[in-house]
């Protein structure tokens, strides 16, 4: 497998390539508008062929790369099936696959941070990686307070799907602030301070306690990634 | 082993933390002093013994946190042996092996962004690993235009000490400025535009002709620097 994490220093943003060097076929995950011409760069020197790029939620942070890298390459582009954006080509669901080459990507349903929120899994070699997007982040969680988020949601998403997986499994978010680029299960049930909760309710109270500000872009990026970024979409 | 990919926003500097599961060791190389106290967290969480900390070069754009980790955990802080800090414990040299428990890095000497430029080699199970500092970036190379550098003696570390490692062997530079975090040797020799020289005199012409601005923190960050981060060292 070859594997690539890539940083938006804008919007502190993960982007995730994932290609098969087998079939040379790959898959961007969380992919931002401005690195478009940058990913394209690395695929081709990479000699990889970019077959689906996914979004993990209708982000309020960042607008998506999903059209863009559709019209540059013709590419598949998914979102959650509970996603308002009709521009996408194709729909995930709990349960599903999403086959690049050999490798495969296991799709988890994580509301939460928004109802659109999805994880996925993989096992490279014995290695077991989880891409959590705004779901489970290094030392914290994503907040609840928009876009239909809800914290008893997010509870069953933390703690009866992601932190079921070994507690080896590398934790891959879709974002962090202060420079951590990856974490482990075990290291988050440990020590990620929103985790240390008794049980739901605790969690809701902790979610609802936080009064955060909007992120700066929201108004611009959450219809802007409606529209798979791409105006006229 | 554990390792972890440390990024600072405001330099745009990466520190690596390798530890060694077995006997709970571990070093940083190229810490931030303003992260110190972050690094210090993650130790614990993943309780790691910090053993040694090391700079690739006496760097010009962030202050080292290398008197900063001595003064709160007492390990060891070093330099290599160009370096004009007096201030560190050890100083290492071309060939030496510094141990992190059962692991152990090879010290390469790759002169040419400054006189006191090295790298390091760690072979993890079967994956080649270089900590290339700012001698080899992800499709760059280092300035050679101050603190004794040169260009010629860079062209020589990089031709014939870095890229002559296996293609697969992961490139975790000092810096990366567009979000890249990892590359290959392979990768490197054949996409790098700086790479793509006929000769020793063409590499030395083409970072002559480059012009670039001093660092901004430049005439803070190296006296600091020689000083381990430290007023009063």
């Amino acid at each position: 497998m070859i594997f690539r994490q890539l940083f938006d220093a804008e919007s502190f943003t993960y982007t995730y390539l994932i290609g098969d060097e087998q079939t040379g076929q790959a898959a961007l995950i969380d992919p931002v508008i401005g690195k478009t011409n940058e990913y394209l760069v690395l695929l081709e020197q990479l000699r990889l062929t970019l077959m689906v790029v996914m979004d993990t939620h209708t982000h309020a942070d960042h607008i998506t790369a999903l059209g863009a890298l559709r019209d540059k390459t013709g590419c598949k582009t998914m979102l959650g099936q509970q996603a308002v954006a009709t521009c996408v080509t194709d729909n995930f669901s709990a349960g599903d696959r999403i086959l690049i080459g050999d490798l495969r990507l296991e799709v988890l349903y994580t509301p939460g941070h928004t109802n659109d929120s999805y994880s996925f899994y993989l096992l490279a070699g014995d290695q077991p990686m989880l891409f959590s997007g705004d779901t489970l982040l290094i030392r914290g969680t994503g907040r609840t307070d928009f876009q239909n988020g809800d914290a008893r949601q997010q509870y069953h998403s933390l703690f009866n799907v992601l932190l079921k997986f070994p507690d080896r499994t590398l934790v891959y978010p879709g974002h962090d602030y202060k420079g951590w680029t990856v974490s482990t299960v075990g290291e988050e049930k440990a020590h990620n301070p929103r985790l240390q909760v008794t049980d739901e309710q605790a969690y809701v109270d902790l979610m609802g306690s936080l009064h955060l500000p909007n992120p700066a872009m929201m108004d611009v990026a959450v219809p802007a990634n409606q529209a798979c970024g791409v105006i006229g979409d």
